[in-house]
């Protein structure tokens, strides 16, 4: 019996990790493995580029998880610089190019994952493809910047949007010693906070020396004589910039998958199964910052691109598709970043995502702190917590605050996931120790809190 | 109508904050509140003494949360210094001694809460209460030895035991310059841990230049001819002593309890109900290190002193004694702790436990970071895990390493409080970027790895 193959588009975290997964179950004998990617590199963390412009990681290198070599030596036919340029779904087909040659190929397929990535948000403004702009999701783009901070003319960095990336790309600017501004069209830097949490990060960027211009959209960019990029134009202001750095998310990278007829969500991301069989195409599983997914606290497809779920993915579909099985249930929307020695993390669902979904919930917000507040280092956190009325369910928690803020928002992702109520979340065994918590840990006070504010609703 | 008495026995973090819980339900019109407690101190961090000894806690004061002034302006009669020495449970009464001036008196009440505490372990040897030796369960005690360190002829300390209190207390004696000894009964250092956890704990403490003495029980206190102590006997070796601290852990303070005819379980602790009312006995609540506690995942009662617990107690015995409604369903086993850079945290059952009550096991155990690899800082943590056989249901975690490795076992604490199978917690939303985690946390390593392990045990 011939071999199957299982082809794969995108060699980063989702696609390689399928690849992966799947040649662990079956050997090159049952199973043949094709890898297509466009970029000069495989298997890499994204999530690592601001660490990298900002120097806390000195290498391009140290970011590759495994090298296209390391790849092939497990009989991974990984083909670089190869773009897929059509799949024919009913032909079991998909067409390549060699970036290189331009030679064009079919590529027949028994099995198909499509991890085909996320492209970063990119407005059609007048000067947007200027040189001295920047975007930051691909090595390539790393690089770029890099050469772009060592050339640039002056100090001045505008960063556009002020998301996580957007935040993450100040400090990395602020390290390099450049002078930094985030124009940012909401109202507080991180919309993936409520605005009162992200009024918090804005206050504490001032704190650190970065201009944060909220409320302002940027409408072009403006360049010199020389062509560069010498100002961004936001509102009525002019806000002068040697260098501009895109921060305004990502998108599901999904045209071949639209052009091939498969299903995408609102968000432009393809729709799958829970086993993330693309929906309706036996044969076909798509992972990874392509993809929409469920949104347990919220019942509704979202798209997350983050490498975490990319590299769940692609173990999941590898599974799958290397004949074992595995299932991703969805997300419960956990995220967390820093900003210097700020640290900014959320799970579950926002004030406006529960309205939009017709719940109906009580907010709490509380100050607490790191450590017992007699030991040194203990640093101020504030925590806010939503909870349904009536149930009193778990729905949300952002935390905002220094060392050991982060993590902590682990502790109601597992809540959230488990389906607790804030009630139930007051009877939690959490670590405690003088060093690393108050006698009640500030996730137990904002749950105490909550069900006082649950009862209280009525 | 004349207001009803609530009496309470013992002024630490259970029995005060019961009190205060109390008032805030009931003002002095409706319920007179009348506590007792024998020491200089109240409502403190008895947590927070090795850090006071250590120097990192600069003041005694710092560790107060509440003075006993404080108490009374909340119209709570704080009688200090006066030792409950009787409970007639049939008279509904306490007698009490003034410890200053050696007066008795009868008390009634209407309700009682019974937060006795602990007490050292002080096994009898030959010197044990010579001068020189030292334990740290009080103010009081934390002073003297802090004096003690002050007069010390030299500069060597042995610790007896290494349990939490053991391994805080040699880090506070090396911040104060002393060379240290913890002499060990056990094959390792922390029995809260599974041997092969304690021995990553033993190697870490040789490396901060702690000598640990392990499999080794102390025998004698040996004094010099002016009487102080001069070394400890273990075995066959005597360890040169100016200062002996001992930690071997704490047993309910329950003799009172023991008179009066309430329930005590195996561990001398009494036994409550879900409310934290003592078994059998309407009117009567107990709470904080005096009580054993239902463990959730062996189905047992345990005794477990610590802080959080006590602080949790207080609140539903006041919520219930201020004829509110609270319970406290039990515990599932967390502690943390820090010797150095160090950190040390468990949940759940160690190997033993789950064979003392009948359930099979597997056990994993990986190596990951903190961070991403290649972020500045990452360190390496060691995971493991317990599960059952069969349904893969977590039973318990233990992680040693640096920082970030102890309240990443809270994740653990809230799956084993949700009956999490390894399974599901591979699916875990847990918060992921390069300074907080690699791309896949380590407790997400250890689960996959126990899904297999349990797959394999079949």
């Amino acid at each position: 019996m011939a071999a199957e193959r299982l082809v794969v588009v995108g060699g980063d975290a989702a696609g390689m990790s399928a690849a992966s997964q799947a040649r662990r179950l079956k050997g090159p004998g049952e199973l043949e493995i094709v890898a297509f990617e466009r970029g000069h590199f495989s298997s890499y963390s994204a999530c690592g580029i601001p660490y990298w412009v900002g120097g806390q990681v000195e290498e391009r290198d140290e970011l590759i998880a495994r090298t296209p070599a390391e790849h092939r030596e497990r009989d991974i036919d990984l083909r670089m610089r190869t773009e897929v340029t059509e799949i024919d779904v009913a032909g079991g087909r998909v067409r390549s190019r060699d970036l290189e040659s331009g030679h064009e190929d079919w590529t027949g397929y028994d099995k198909l994952v499509i991890a085909t990535g996320a492209r970063p948000v990119r407005p059609p403004l007048p000067g947007i493809d200027a040189p001295g702009v920047y975007g930051v999701q691909t090595l390539d783009d790393g690089q770029a910047l890099l050469d772009g901070l060592a050339s640039a003319r002056g100090r001045r960095a505008v960063v556009v949007g002020a998301g996580y990336i957007g935040v993450e790309m100040a400090e990395a600017l602020l390290n390099r010693g450049f002078e930094v501004t985030v124009v940012n069209r909401g109202e507080q830097p991180m919309a993936t906070l409520d605005p009162d949490m992200g009024a918090l990060v804005g206050s504490a960027l001032d704190g650190l020396g970065i201009t944060t211009v909220n409320g302002t959209a940027v409408t072009a960019v403006l360049t010199g004589p020389d062509g560069r990029v010498r100002a961004v134009a936001a509102g009525e202001r002019e806000f002068p910039a040697d260098v501009v750095v895109l921060g305004l998310g990502v998108e599901p990278e999904t045209g071949l998958a639209r052009a091939a007829g498969l299903p995408l969500g609102v968000y432009g991301g393809l729709l799958t199964d829970l086993s993330l069989r693309v929906r309706g195409h036996d044969g076909i599983w798509a992972g990874g910052d392509c993809v929409e997914v469920l949104d347990l606290v919220s019942g509704r497809e979202r798209h997350v691109p983050l490498g975490t779920h990319a590299n769940k993915h692609g173990q999941i579909i590898g599974a799958n598709a290397g004949g074992g099985y595995g299932t991703f249930p969805g997300v419960v929307g956990t995220a967390v970043s820093k900003v210097c020695d700020l640290e900014i993390a959320r799970t579950g669902l926002r004030e406006k995502d529960a309205a939009a979904v017709g719940l109906r919930y009580v907010t709490v917000t509380v100050e607490s702190t790191s450590r017992a507040g007699y030991y040194p280092g203990a640093a101020v956190m504030t925590v806010k917590m939503l909870a349904e009325r009536r149930s009193g369910r778990l729905l949300g928690t952002q935390i905002v605050g220094r060392e050991g803020a982060a993590k902590r928002v682990d502790i109601a992702a597992v809540a959230l996931t488990a389906g607790m109520t804030v009630e139930a979340m007051t009877a939690l065994d959490l670590g405690y120790a003088p060093p690393f918590s108050p006698v009640w840990d500030p996730v137990l006070i904002a749950a105490r809190k909550a069900v006082a504010a649950v009862r209280a609703a009525g």
